[in-house]
């Protein structure tokens, strides 16, 4: 098992600072300090996780300065200040090397973790995540990060149709609106599991424990 | 630009008949019938798009009778009666070759249109539809079919991580929830659009005409 943090990048922690001062972010159109409720959670179960001594895989969107990664239909929408490689308060938006490119201390890696710069919202569209998880004989991924609906969505979709076992830990996650964060977990549940299943990371950390002990 | 057709099969005609005598699908867990009111602006917006000789590419989820391609996770799921595989009213679950598997009549594929056998939920993954519209030039897809929230919802974000451009038609999709149709629409024009556009057949209707006239 592994478990798959995906997007928890400085730029939350940054919308979230401007928040007091200015209006939200008008390219992602709402209020990004709402990404923040997940950062304790998924620090208590990375710490979990790095105790027993189980795989951890951090993910964060991204282009290459030059853009001739992202697609030219991913760049042009929105507000043209927001777009991808425009300046932002971190540096260029979704631009690799950025100050809000890299991942929030809480949840930094150590050592021996891979990060994985991806150029989509699925973590396994063009990335080296398949071959990373065949190799170590990984079939099961717990999921956390940013935003649910968005590339906890999309990745566990990918997961799925490639035959792996997904569990998104539902408070690890998170989304700038309430009611796509509740669909998003409901719409992976739905149907017998259809893409996967959901927890509380207060399950699974229980449950770690009662394996520890047993 | 192609009209892009997902998973429109016999099997809800099948499980919209045996609505009247039987309880809903078990294992999908709801009621299929809502799933044909998708049916008739599907079949009036292939019929436009045929006229103008425009391209349109059908799909349909399903596995080889082996279940070679079929990931044990996801065979494995929901009740054992309904699985894949299992003999259902119509031939096996999602079963390629079997009754319920074939396209249903109204949007047959006339000759000419590619049908593609996917077997995961998204049409990209193991399937040669990247390529074919890559060789075909084609960077904008119209995508139809069922259900909203699972397979027109993947494959929409596996198409805007490939830089397609994607306009999900409304009404020519359908859900057996009839939040997840709404939501999974909504997560799709989100933040400005971040995995496409949606709008509804009549409106593209309209505009086909006009451009016709003009």
């Amino acid at each position: 098992m592994v478990l798959a943090k995906l997007d928890l990048t400085r730029a939350i922690r940054s919308a979230a600072c401007r928040r007091s001062h200015s209006k939200p972010n008008p390219r992602l159109g709402n209020d990004v300090y709402r990404l923040k409720v997940a950062v304790e959670p998924c620090r208590d179960v990375l710490a979990a996780f790095r105790r027993r001594g189980a795989a951890v895989i951090h993910t964060r969107e991204g282009h290459r300065p030059d853009l001739s990664d992202a697609p030219r239909h991913k760049v042009e929408r929105g507000d043209p200040t927001m777009r991808i490689g425009a300046p932002g308060p971190m540096g260029r938006i979704l631009v690799r090397g950025e100050p809000g490119h890299d991942i929030i201390a809480e949840l930094y890696p150590i050592k021996g973790e891979p990060v994985i710069d991806k150029p989509g919202k699925g973590a396994f569209y063009q990335t080296d995540l398949d071959l990373m998880l065949h190799n170590r004989g990984i079939d099961t991924l717990f999921v956390c990060g940013v935003t649910t609906e968005v590339c906890v969505n999309t990745t566990v979709r990918e997961a799925n149709d490639r035959g792996y076992r997904c569990i998104v830990l539902s408070d690890c996650c998170a989304s700038y609106f309430p009611e796509f964060h509740d669909m998003g977990l409901k719409m992976i549940k739905a149907q017998g599991g259809i893409f996967g299943s959901v927890a509380s990371s207060r399950a699974l950390l229980a449950g770690m424990e009662l394996a520890a002990v047993a």
